[in-house]
């Protein structure tokens, strides 16, 4: 079914202990769309200025099936840029700079033959812009958004609303403690869930994720990678592999957000291995299917 | 198949945010006895003073299958105490005082009717200790032991000796690195297999588990809690459903063990509800079975 996803291109430049990259593609619609792809057509909705490199925009060509018909190169405007460093650890980073550029624009229009899309994901975004985005599709089944503290402190309102109005929230576990209060995770989802979503996913990092959902509860370790070469993306490739599988399912129920978490997992460790989309660009579906396995029997309990 | 685990019989002194317990039951031989004793009969070696109190002995009959024929109450002697307290997140705690008593005295025997013993758990001890308590045994089928960061510091030559011997180490993430230098815990643990074991399992606490096995990998989050009273005993317990769930399975293959991780994890999970035994006495078999059933289902991807 019908895939959409609203957020940023961005170009970015990550200096990590592993190396650096100076003007690489990113963005979270990007990363979400390149992990999505593997599992189900995407659309991507987003807006870049005219100095997004060519290459950069072939990028998006290499993966089946992202459809590029909402992405908006603006004449005379910025592409978003970030650039951050990753310390000793690879769990924390701290930000270079942040120049929003386009971003500080009007958001980018849904297109007419993307507003029947079926399963949206609000990437990171002021709330208020993922409510209007929201609202320019028809009637979508299963709508998920992300989030982060900035807007949980700015903007709690505005994110309240937007909670009330979908079906799944993504966030990390420092920004569910600050948003709740409640240290203990599955408090904190528990009282998210109160807002109005059937389901949150608390993301964890390098210790994977937990899900509370109304009809149950998931947990999952991340993959145990030998090798993590650039995080950036992540959290996006990540809810890219969740979207994209449970779109592919055309499913939503329990167990299909759970295979969808595993598939997010698996996707979210390959592109760790690499800066940018490099190793994504080069993933065949075997591999991806053949970790998913791997991963599949390193939680087997029964 | 027969169980036996050697360590200690203490006499605990709790502070947590959640409230405190002086002078209760403790230490890591009766923690893993007791969690052990819901999948297995199990033996204990240890010693204590005749200081221990009779109702703290008397809580270990509160367990079907534990057998303490092994535990040496010596006149005249003190029974090992620890006192700690749990910083707010209850992640972190600070040892108050450390009382050695009769852990400075000769380590208890194994009596003759436990040598035939076919699982082994060598509870965390020095590393010297732990090779005389193994050396006791006929022929074991599978030795597991616990260490720390105090014999990885003081005694690193003794604990690889006993490295050569056993078939399966549990430490922490934190000692896993110390020992190896490694801070990826997927190398820390194929760094330490090359030492001998056949598998390293890494704790990592409220993040669950990894385990590298010659065989293949398996990693568990930990059961989301909603409710943690005092972490004391969790490493112990953890590692009591675990080999408890082996022996029960009379196998220790990488299956087996995947099982096995998943019992500690749920014991380990009832064991933090509540001060010392509390909540493992009243525990039976169908709670553990349902919470069982229950994780299952958590980590459930396909």
């Amino acid at each position: 079914m019908s895939l959409i996803v609203t957020g940023t291109v961005g170009i970015d430049t990550v200096e990590a202990p592993t190396g650096s990259r100076e003007d690489v593609l990113g963005g979270s619609c990007v990363y979400f769309a390149a992990a999505a792809s593997f599992f189900s057509p995407v659309r991507i909705v987003a807006a870049a200025g005219d100095d997004l490199p060519d290459e950069h925009r072939r990028v998006l060509d290499h993966f089946t099936g992202i459809d590029t018909r909402g992405l908006e190169v603006r004449a005379g405007s910025r592409t978003f840029r970030w650039g951050c460093r990753y310390l000793d650890d690879m769990n924390e980073r701290e930000t270079l700079y942040t120049s929003l550029g386009v971003l500080e624009e009007e958001p980018p229009t849904v297109p007419d033959a993307f507003r029947d899309s079926q399963y949206v994901f609000l990437a990171n975004s002021h709330p208020a812009v993922q409510m209007n985005m929201l609202s320019q599709l028809h009637q979508p089944t299963l709508a998920v958004a992300d989030t982060m503290d900035l807007w949980i402190n700015i903007a709690r309102e505005e994110l309240i609303s937007l909670l009330e109005r979908i079906d799944g929230v993504i966030l990390n576990d420092s920004e569910a403690r600050l948003f709740t209060g409640k240290s203990n995770l599955r408090h904190a989802a528990e009282k998210i869930i109160e807002y109005g979503p059937a389901f949150v996913v608390v993301k964890k990092g390098e210790h994977g994720c937990i899900m509370v959902h109304r009809d149950g509860i998931a947990a999952l370790p991340a993959y145990p990678s030998r090798e993590v070469v650039d995080p950036t993306g992540a959290g996006d490739s990540f809810a890219g592999g969740m979207m994209g599988s449970i779109a592919a399912q055309d499913d939503h129920s329990l167990h299909a957000i759970q295979h969808g978490l595993a598939c997010g997992t698996v996707v979210a460790s390959f592109n760790i291995e690499s800066f940018t989309l490099d190793r994504l660009k080069t993933l065949d579906k075997n591999q991806l299917q053949a970790r998913l396995a791997k991963f599949a029997e390193m939680v087997r309990v029964n």
